[in-house]
């Protein structure tokens, strides 16, 4: 049912992306982008659930939920607009003033989007005149999408995109998405920045239930290092330009919607953990048999965020005590000894726990799958039906290295 | 009315400790102690709240909550007895009747204590012919209990001992402790290992009500890495040898019993968090002016549990950006707008956010004060009367370097 193709979100009809070298906190790269519809869209957003929302958020918040269309957003990196108060609130505005005057579109049309140091300032003017750059740079080749999805990088390796080609009553939609984020990742809404585009027709409610019903088991489970960031965004824009039949209540259309958006936002989030600050490996968990699916949420997002169980990983050791540890105090009830644990990877799979206790399995085997860059725990509760799939990163020297000296 | 004193364990009383090289994993080192007291203790305990609970832990609880009194401890470093099923616990049992024997007191007044790699069982021989040792080697100076503490470490770096002398009724009463612990240190109950030792006569409810309330606020504020293990316990032990009226209701006798111990605690609590694994300095956070009690301790503990903030003070960098993020994803509600932060050290103290935004503070200044073995970050958020302190360490390479092949 779903065409993976080798684009991001230039892949939609109508769809625009581009680049520019603001020169805001970064020295010779790119570090502004914009996403630009040529039709107005109906939008969705998820975003970070802290007490701590940067102006940006706050300003998102009130587009995708009091405003009636997105057309663009403005992203930046470099600094992250968060604990800047009304000055902060007042750049995105201003931001949002200069798109709009550019692009000739309604301010409130125009989304805003920030990463990198909190507590800074934007430089206005560089951010004004950048916008200007975005708009006269900005194309809809695949290119166009990839050097966006550049420009919003801070300690990401990787530029993280996605698209896909579905079918909606019989017209050919697509989708595209890119995102960001290395570290202060541990969203409970969504994660750094991601940005989804799709040309399908959709109305704007059930847009905004796909949206919230997938964060819950893409974004919202995975971690780098358990800091919920104060950045946190997804925006979702659909411009109906592929001209397949309006999808207005939950049918098969619907479902094939929320099966794209799926495999966007899982292949997005699986990025952002394989890619996590200083990070030699995708590390997932995968819990099976639980009593419930948020207990089985509960419990893959206490193994992967235990620093100690990322450190064994990082040092390839099946320190499956570590493992067995961090669901005994994810919070959720259960009896230890009828607990299995396998690791497998693309070197095998092993059992290394049977009923709470070691297999007495081969240390070399287990060293050898743990030496792969994706690794998966698998934890058989043996208490029910449900299962969930969390996804984050070993904990590496070079993660404390990136952080004790960020902003220097 | 506290007189603190150079000792340990062996300070109150008729206690006497000692260790012993057992070789149960470590080489040419002393890897068992034993904490005795001549006359029958009332005792008391608080545990891990890990739903997976290592062997000598369940073992601990039974004695304390069901048996009459508690006379002496065996305690071994380098396998924790955690994950190992029946077999475990009757190494638990075996130890105590080995104890028993050799000490001429009931197998039921024996406590036992592990703490090291979970999964491995326990090479009962050599343990069984420790114990033999142990009830040789033991005796009542400093020395002694110094012994103990240091045959108790497994990544501590030093021993950690209190001991304090007090008043009650006109009689002078004693108490000492020492605790392990450096890695996996997220109490939610109480911490790896501690025993504290006192000669005051004490009613056993009382003991209990103590020791309880008092964990609340100081081993439960630590966090090293935010694992909490398998094996954590404290075990207070009154053996009544002073000679003091009996506490047996909750007067001044009580409250002075409860400030020596809250002392004693407090203080091997920052002695663990400042030798957090591979730490170079004890972090503390005061939240004060917070809604409750509660919220007080839950923004503080957020703060230094954040991996972000940790590796920006191992950095000496003043990112109060991160520690902002951390109240405001602890799940307590409050106003960022209304939040100062100050940081301090011996190198003085210094304003570094007003009303939720930066003061445009020296940053070479606030390098200098993060620059010291003990630093602290006080966040004042002008939303009522309440204050708690949490203590934690900063995260560095060698943290990484020490979990990332533990077991070799």
């Amino acid at each position: 049912m779903l065409n993976r193709i080798e684009a991001g979100v230039t892949a939609p009809l109508g769809f625009e992306a581009g680049c520019a070298a603001a020169g805001i906190k970064y020295k010779d790269r790119t570090d502004m982008a914009i996403v630009y519809s040529k039709r107005p869209c109906v939008a969705a957003g998820a975003f970070t659930t802290n007490v701590v929302k940067a102006a940006p958020v706050l300003w998102d918040k009130h587009i995708v939920e009091d405003c009636e269309n997105l057309q663009a957003v403005i992203i930046n990196a470099g600094i992250a607009n968060a604990c800047t108060g009304e000055e902060g609130y007042g750049y995105c505005k201003q931001t949002a003033d200069a798109a709009a005057k550019v692009l000739n579109i309604p301010a409130d049309a125009v989304g805003v989007a920030s990463t990198g140091v909190i507590g800074m300032q934007l430089p206005i003017d560089r951010i004004v005149n950048g916008v200007s750059l975005l708009a006269a740079a900005k194309g809809e080749s695949y290119d166009d999408g990839h050097k966006a999805a550049r420009a919003i990088m801070t300690t990401d390796t990787k530029a993280k995109e996605v698209a896909v080609e579905f079918n909606i009553g019989g017209t050919k939609c697509t989708m595209g998405g890119m995102c960001k984020g290395a570290g202060m990742i541990h969203p409970n809404m969504c994660t750094m920045l991601c940005f989804i585009t799709t040309d399908a027709a959709i109305d704007k409610a059930l847009l905004t239930k796909a949206l919230k019903n997938d964060v819950v088991d893409t974004f919202n489970m995975i971690s780098v290092d358990g800091d919920t960031s104060t950045n946190d965004t997804v925006l979702l824009m659909a411009n109906a330009m592929a001209g397949n039949p309006v999808i207005c209540e939950e049918n098969e259309d619907y479902k094939t919607f929320c099966e794209a958006l799926h495999y966007c936002m899982l292949t997005l989030s699986k990025m952002i953990a394989g890619d996590g600050e200083g990070c030699t490996c995708l590390f997932e968990c995968t819990v099976v048999n639980a009593d419930t699916k948020q207990n089985a949420r509960t419990l893959a997002k206490s193994v992967i965020t235990s620093s100690l169980t990322k450190a064994a990983i990082f040092g390839h050791d099946a320190n499956w005590g570590r493992i067995l540890c961090a669901l005994g105090y994810s919070g959720v009830d259960f009896d230890p000894y009828k607990v299995d644990i396998y690791f497998k990877s693309a070197a095998g799979e092993l059992q290394i726990v049977k009923d709470g206790v070691s297999t007495g399995y081969s240390e070399d085997l287990a060293t050898e799958i743990l030496s792969q860059e994706h690794v998966t725990a698998v934890c058989d509760m043996h208490n029910g039906n449900e299962q969930a799939t969390a996804f984050g990163c070993d904990l590496t020297y070079e993660y404390v290295k990136i952080n004790g000296d960020y902003r220097s």
